[in-house]
């Protein structure tokens, strides 16, 4: 009898963004897997074992996720967002890399889902309306070097950017350090959206310019996009501000 | 009485990825725009109007959503994917701010969805589990020297690379163009992903690498994923092969 393990994309936040598909995969679940706060997500059923880890974790929840579902059992491992984007698919893959054959055999499906830049823009209208770029600014997996390197590839030729990951207690200035990098490139009034905890009830969308982007705004549950020098903002009586980036662009505004 | 237009994303393909919150936007509507193969996915109810148009018709169905808006009504305008990713939301907000001001005051809210290379990663493996650009090769909007100066800078920094709008019948040439371009700067072996129709019946996923990469295999329903220096393939015996970049990044893998 074969395995089979889901790596479930919940979305940001509440019920409102979870697919049918994902759905139907928690359902479907013999155990569960995931991040503590992610798995509180899920409605628990009698029938379901929960396996429950911390942040950081990846590598690990992810080898028991795969052991499990080599004993034949089927294994949901839950995700926030997509799980394809800065988020467990590819700690899966990675696993599946290393472990033994026998995980090669598996059924593995990666259920996909809304991943947060896509709930901000939402929010804020539409910055991601043209091309754009999604940079984790954690120097956990990679050198701070390799992130200005991207920083300044992506505002230079003209990418919105979505930046994943701003900021955590263990990593307090690299927000900070990447507006300072962008402003080599952006003017001060580019627009800047932050995105807090979108899609829960403590949700907040800010709109502010590069100049006045303030890094101790944000938070682990930030998501900030970062405009180019095409993005605009529409001023409204008595409503947010719309920010978009328009389908077309010029070498000049770009 | 004030109206509300909803730009809803209905995810590629089936309704398996339709989210609740784009199911109510539907139910809701009194009127629904889009593009009619889009339009033809939402079950028709005899108590809504429907507005099919064609391709390339963005700003007119823009307006035409937004005005019928402006009379009171509740009003969805559909989208593939998600809208604001190289879709109506930017067309909603371009038009807006070039309309009457009366549009400033509408209740605009944008649905998101799973845009398609969130589908296609998911059904590769996690090919854009690290830094990422998309990038749409559309020169309709925008001269093909900066999508070539937008090419370089990402594939030169190691991101990987989501590719929109790779042909079109007016279009024959820009996908061969765009890997003689990446070829420049990245490995013959790099891996490449084709996603054909991804969600539908018809959908068609296939991996080669950048050397075999075959302009000709992709057409307007096509999303295509190029790897960077990192990305890795897993053959798997009796599956297709996982496709994955993996979570931490060098300076020499970028």
């Amino acid at each position: 009898m074969s395995g089979r393990l889901a790596v479930v994309g919940l979305g940001p936040g509440d019920a409102r963004w979870l697919t049918p598909e994902a759905d139907a995969a928690l359902g479907d679940a013999e155990a569960l897997y995931g991040y503590a706060p992610y798995l509180d997500r899920v409605p628990e059923r009698p029938t379901q074992t929960r396996h429950p880890s911390d942040n950081r974790e990846e590598a690990a929840r992810a080898a028991a996720a795969l052991a499990e579902a080599a004993t034949g059992r089927n294994v949901a491992l839950v995700s926030g967002g997509d799980p394809g984007v800065f988020a467990m698919a590819a700690a899966v893959c990675e696993a599946i890399e290393r472990g033994p054959p026998a995980w090669r055999a598996l059924d593995v499906a990666i259920i996909p889902g809304v991943t947060a830049m896509l709930a901000v823009a939402a929010q804020a209208g539409a910055p991601l309306g043209h091309d754009f770029c999604a940079l984790s600014l954690s120097d956990n997996l990679k050198p701070w070097d390799l992130v200005e390197r991207r920083l300044d590839a992506a505002a230079g030729a003209g990418f919105v950017l979505a930046l994943y990951n701003p900021v955590s207690r263990a990593r307090p200035w690299q927000l900070g350090a990447a507006f300072e990098r962008l402003r080599r490139h952006l003017s001060p009034t580019t627009p800047v959206v932050f995105g807090r905890a979108v899609g829960r009830s403590d949700a907040r969308v800010s709109v502010t310019t590069l100049q006045d982007a303030d890094p101790g705004a944000a938070d682990m549950a930030t998501l900030i996009i970062v405009g180019s020098a095409a993005t605009r903002v529409i001023a409204r009586p008595g409503r947010a501000p719309l920010v978009y980036t328009p389908r077309s662009a010029t070498e000049a505004g770009a």
